[in-house]
């Protein structure tokens, strides 16, 4: 199995990048690993550790449409370039914790991705160039509220609500180019997404030699890659889980969120 | 004259927040402000410091469209609710350095703003919440490559170059809510933007109330709160200044932005 990378809260609150281990411990290593973080002689029993994103990135830098049959399923062709778009570091969860459902929609959708976290300054690459630049490799969920992303010119309320951006559950540094992609909602044993991630339109390389020759990439930054085809409706109460293979699965639930209670809603205060 | 609240660079490439004195003497924090730094018994003399970004945010949330004049400008109206998009923290730079202009776009604008920064942890405020959550403000210069704006449907790229997010030249706690922004085009005596920021169609403490719906504000992070009519054209070798009453100037000039000699454009290797 290949090596896992992981990002975790001790029981004191400290937060450590480390190596998970067969036996679910995990190795603590002394710095990111993309920044050479060596291992310690420290590790964490599973009792003594929260799973965290395996990065906390400065930026999330996520295209659209780059799967020809998501396109089409949203009405829509692929773009003649990528489609750039950001979600704030704000909206990323772990796997294995809850997806607020915000009360400003009606309509919350689950899109399944891969992910790629970059390991270096990034800026002006080829796609040769770029591709020495991805570290490894996760697993996204770009949670989007449908509704407000019709409404809305831009998508940077629909996809940027607290809790929209499931990222792990691990880093790896090597996928097979023609992995399978699968999505699965709650007991349904058939996936609801189901897509090899060579049909990406526009690859990892050409992704973040593109970005990069707009805004540079930092080590931690993560490029989401766009979902395929599937894409369908959360409820309250729903269980989510991404799965690539030769990485593992993304697994969340859906909540409502509720403003607190002694906030109203902006909108009426305007 | 209102404390001004800096950020610098020592010669040894230390980063300090501190207090800009009359005589141009930094007094250093020992923390950012808005975590309760506090003076110590070092400053720094102007030969001994670069000025940089007033803050460094996580995460920078902009407005669109919230002065009616300059909606009508764009040949739109003003929007139902404010319309939210992200800048990357990657495009920000300080206050007397340059704005690259890209190879991708022909026609590269300026549009003068008032900057929010956030001093606390910000979700789900009401207005009057949201107004104590305003630690200070600042000026932004949202650099916007117009042309790409209207060619691509989400803004990410066109907001989202590297230098395309001035920010500065430092934060004052308090303004006056009527007052004037204008913008300056080289050695232009008449400024080419000039509204009093009470012309505002979402008020700093409605927009900063609405986006802690979305997303959580984080310390630090900057709320961009649009810009009034007269955006104009770039182009390199210009001298572009924006003044708000009580805050100070931000000034930046534009160069030309090469890509690396050894990098060729995506596009063509598509």
């Amino acid at each position: 199995m290949a090596q896992r990378y992981i990002r975790v809260q001790s029981l004191e609150g400290r937060i450590y990048y480390g190596i998970l281990q067969l036996s679910l411990e995990v190795l603590l290593l002394d710095a990111p690993p993309w920044l050479q973080g060596q291992p310690t002689e420290e590790s964490l029993t599973p009792d003594e550790y929260q799973i965290l994103a395996p990065c906390a990135p400065s930026k999330i830098v996520a295209v659209g449409k780059n799967y020809v049959e998501h396109a089409a399923e949203m009405g829509s062709s692929v773009p003649k370039e990528p489609l750039l778009f950001l979600k704030p570091p704000s909206a990323v969860i772990a796997t294995a914790t809850e997806i607020k459902y915000p009360q400003q929609s009606r309509r919350v959708d689950y899109e399944g991705e891969l992910a790629l976290v970059i390991g270096d300054r990034t800026s002006d690459c080829t796609p040769e160039q770029a591709q020495k630049k991805i570290w490894g490799y996760t697993i996204a969920n770009d949670i989007t509220a449908r509704d407000l992303q019709r409404q809305d010119s831009q998508w940077t309320r629909a996809k940027g609500f607290d809790t929209f951006c499931p990222l792990g559950p691990w880093i790896v540094r090597e996928i097979n180019p023609s992995a399978q992609l699968q999505t699965f909602l709650n007991d349904n044993p058939q996936p609801v997404q189901s897509a090899s991630i060579e049909e990406m339109v526009y690859s990892p390389s050409v992704l973040v030699s593109y970005i990069s020759q707009v805004m540079t990439l930092l080590p931690g930054d993560v490029v989401l890659t766009g979902t395929p085809p599937g894409v369908g409706v959360l409820n309250a109460g729903d269980r989510i889980r991404v799965e690539i293979e030769g990485i593992g699965r993304l697994e969340n639930t859906v909540i409502l969120r509720y403003a607190n209670e002694n906030s109203e809603s902006t909108i009426q205060n305007l």
